[in-house]
């Protein structure tokens, strides 16, 4: 080995660890479905160099210990349990000395049974999924919470013109597109404590109702419009970051076929799709830490 | 080329076409989202034989028609859709002699804004597609519906025992056990006509109601309820075929860390997974033809 | 239950069992790596209409055979591993009158080191996969082998003109084009017994060869000319099934650039594409039978 | 708008254009088939803040512009099309500051006939892609090279032992498993010029004989062992970012059959899967500076 070569940043862990939890207490059973990853930096330069494990806490046990905290802790919010977690590995194994968590969550309604919520029956609902991201350094937490594939469409109310023309521009300027996207979110608190349920359930909403409200002029205008709203209504959110696709809906040309096609049918397309990403933020809100990874 | 070879049962058409369409005619925005696939075939010797083009439609015009006859027809309800175009290509062309369309519906929720639907803001709802299968051979028109990917989970009720044991068994016996399936279904109709909208939605309504209602010894007694309550309340539905995956839910050992596990911590496995595949059917129901192809 | 409603054609098994197995027994290790499926189906009414399990081998111990199988008797041909679980699970369980034993095998290369095979190291190689399936009611076996996403492109040599145009057609002709497919094939064996390894590496290069040689008319007399070749040179082969999808590559248009695409730059689109599919079989082959399910 | 409220990092871009261009100068074709997503940022608050696209070249001009190079400039090799790309973009419009352009490479090899090769047909070849990120800020260039999924795996030569127990620990320690795993690395070079193809044929050589030649006792130290071989054998690359999954494969317990596994059947595993992640890197590097984005 040369001695002008190191390690730099790593880390190790078990992802996608696939655990479900069925709540018998109530009348009603309740189920909480999730995809939880680990992962553990610190003091781990011998297993890189030597092959030396005396620090290394197996991704198995880090997997076991996923499925064993469900059971002697539940799970509530996935925000309370990623703390759990994330605290767990570095407070107890004296060379990790930062976690991450990170978790995704599926959602299930209740099915109906002649207009009755049956007591344990459910359904998957809706393609996005909640997700939280929580990282601890043995001082302090930081907790990020998001969702993902939340795809969402306006059927007018979009324009896009005025922009700059050079050699290879041909995209003719509009005042009426539709404008689709799967919205990725993720949202810093300012504190690693909350009402993690309401905060989400309060955050999509703002999301989504800026996204329905906002005329467009342009996707990057409804991307700063969706963040800027739920900084203005969250307080306990210091930054939201979203990366939204533009997912092309292009108005088919039917003259050839004597038709015409006035906002009516469109082909959707896959790719190339634009891809509009950004990040929005209080001034006053503090400093990101590790919380973004 | 050796007299002994001959071209077999053949179809060309063109697939997963992408359409999208916005009724702008009310106050309210509706859209109607559509994966749309053509499939024709008839007297295509010749341009397997020696490239002779003179009987294939081009796969591009058929694309074309789809667009053209969402403007100039509306879609409605996609079986409606699938047979305006099956019949279409047929009638139209002598040399085709049979036509299957095949559609994907995706479901958008209105999007609500304070408690209000906007009026032309949608968002993806469920995991699940809506699916129709016409097939049209100039004379007859075959409809079979369907659904896809529509998720579903019993946290009781289930059990599975009593079955034959061979030297490579292992399986315990279990009388609790979660039963989470992907329901894919497809339904064969008696006519080819009909409410398309209200048959799926009480065909949906029975199978889901049955799953859950159904206190399961095995997937199969499930498949077999759900497909039996469907003929049982719906005349116009002469054959249910059921593909069930058996989505496992594994109980996990919590004993080595002095847990108990009381039916609360399953890990959700991927692969292998049990496949469950069925068809229900009425003695008195019409042959089915070329419906399922 | 309305004595009309009755149980049609159904099976069950053990879908996607992932077993690898290690030859270690020569001075370099061989690997097989597969996918095993398995459905049986007999008299399996008492499970649907009533959960007697009786008769139900549970799908657990189906996997739990094709990994024990995979130690006392070896891999080999793939066909041969299907043949050999398909015939234990109808001879072992009188219930079971019929059994498909579907496989999928992932293909791995030598790694070199310096030029030298390395003797335990291996790197997956082609995207593409090769399959079998197997089918055997007690008395017959039927064997039909494949492969699956054998990506190929044409950069010349494949025309598509002397199409009928109807009022939906805006496709012009074209004497130049690419032609890329990715190959789905399945063939039908005369008997159950041969030369596996050999037949597939023979039936692939032809038709590999085909597709290369074959100046084309359209993708139709393409799959014409692959599947005949086949038959034309391998007399073990009874009928060779293609499901081939025209991945259109699209010419872009260049000339808002002031540039001229010679059959220079194209756009690889995703959806729509077109889907091409056909039987080529001999005249005096075997009936089918239960071959293809 | 809350005055503090403020638009972050940002950028936007068209995703994955799949561009394809035929070589067809010389006797024999050449194929290069590429995804390529560009990426820009600069003085971009107006369009997010008031919906003022003035300075927002558009996407579709950016897709445009990646097949007009492709034909006035050809490729090359994609470190270079990325560097061409990346430029333009931030030297012909002045809000523009930075690009970051993405681009995969998947690989062809030549259909051979009769042992020959063909001149213009192709076949897919490997699951593994090629490659780069490009990244301007109208001074300076950097080069990140890679490649995406190359599956490998040891059949012998790997151990895990000598962790750390806690409550959660059951895994039992080993001196023979089956080491396998989905190479995704990426290196920076330390100039943004040189021979981008030879030296990405030699660091996929170190890295893939690195991986077979290291006698492993961790994940982690084949990481380790791969990039320092990487950087010992090329001047050229400054740091080498590696993200291995370790794709278990678990040792069947055959004992209830009777049988004995000596290391010899396994199951592959999809989840959970172990994740390693690291950097290697030189002490006398230059800095990183917007290379990783």
């Amino acid at each position: 080995m040369t001695p002008t070569i190191q390690l730099g940043a790593n880390q190790y862990g078990k992802a996608e660890t696939r655990v479900v939890r069925v709540n018998r207490s109530g009348g009603a059973h309740e189920i909480t479905d999730l995809n939880v990853s680990t992962a553990l930096s610190g003091d781990l330069t011998d297993t890189h160099v030597t092959g030396d494990n005396a620090k290394v806490l197996p991704t198995d046990t880090q997997k076991n210990t996923v499925f064993a905290f469900a059971k002697e802790h539940g799970i509530g919010e996935i925000e309370e349990f990623g703390l759990h977690l994330a605290r767990h590995f570095v407070d107890s194994q004296e060379p990790i000395h930062r976690s991450r968590i990170t978790i995704e969550q599926y959602f299930w309604d209740r099915i109906g049974v002649g207009g009755t919520p049956a007591p344990h029956s459910f359904q998957r609902s809706g393609v996005e999924t909640r997700t939280a991201t929580v990282t601890y350094d043995g001082t302090t937490s930081w907790v990020v919470s998001g969702l993902r594939d939340l795809v969402v469409l306006n059927s007018t109310d979009s324009e896009f013109w005025g922009y700059p023309r050079d050699r290879y521009t041909t995209l003719p300027e509009t005042h009426e597109r539709i404008l689709a996207t799967a919205v990725n979110a993720e949202w810093r608190h300012v504190a690693a404590e909350g009402d993690w349920g309401k905060s989400y359930a309060e955050v999509r909403r703002h999301l989504v109702e800026a996204f329905a409200q906002t005329h467009s002029l342009s996707l990057q205008q409804t991307l700063y419009a969706m963040g800027s709203r739920v900084l203005d209504n969250r307080p306990e959110i210091a930054e939201v970051r979203l990366s939204l696709p533009n997912k092309h809906h292009f108005l088919v040309d039917l003259s050839p076929f004597g038709l015409t096609n006035d906002d009516e049918v469109y082909f959707a397309a896959d790719r190339p799709y634009g891809l509009i990403e950004g990040n929005v933020l209080r001034d006053d809100s503090p400093e990101p830490g590790l919380a973004w990874g």
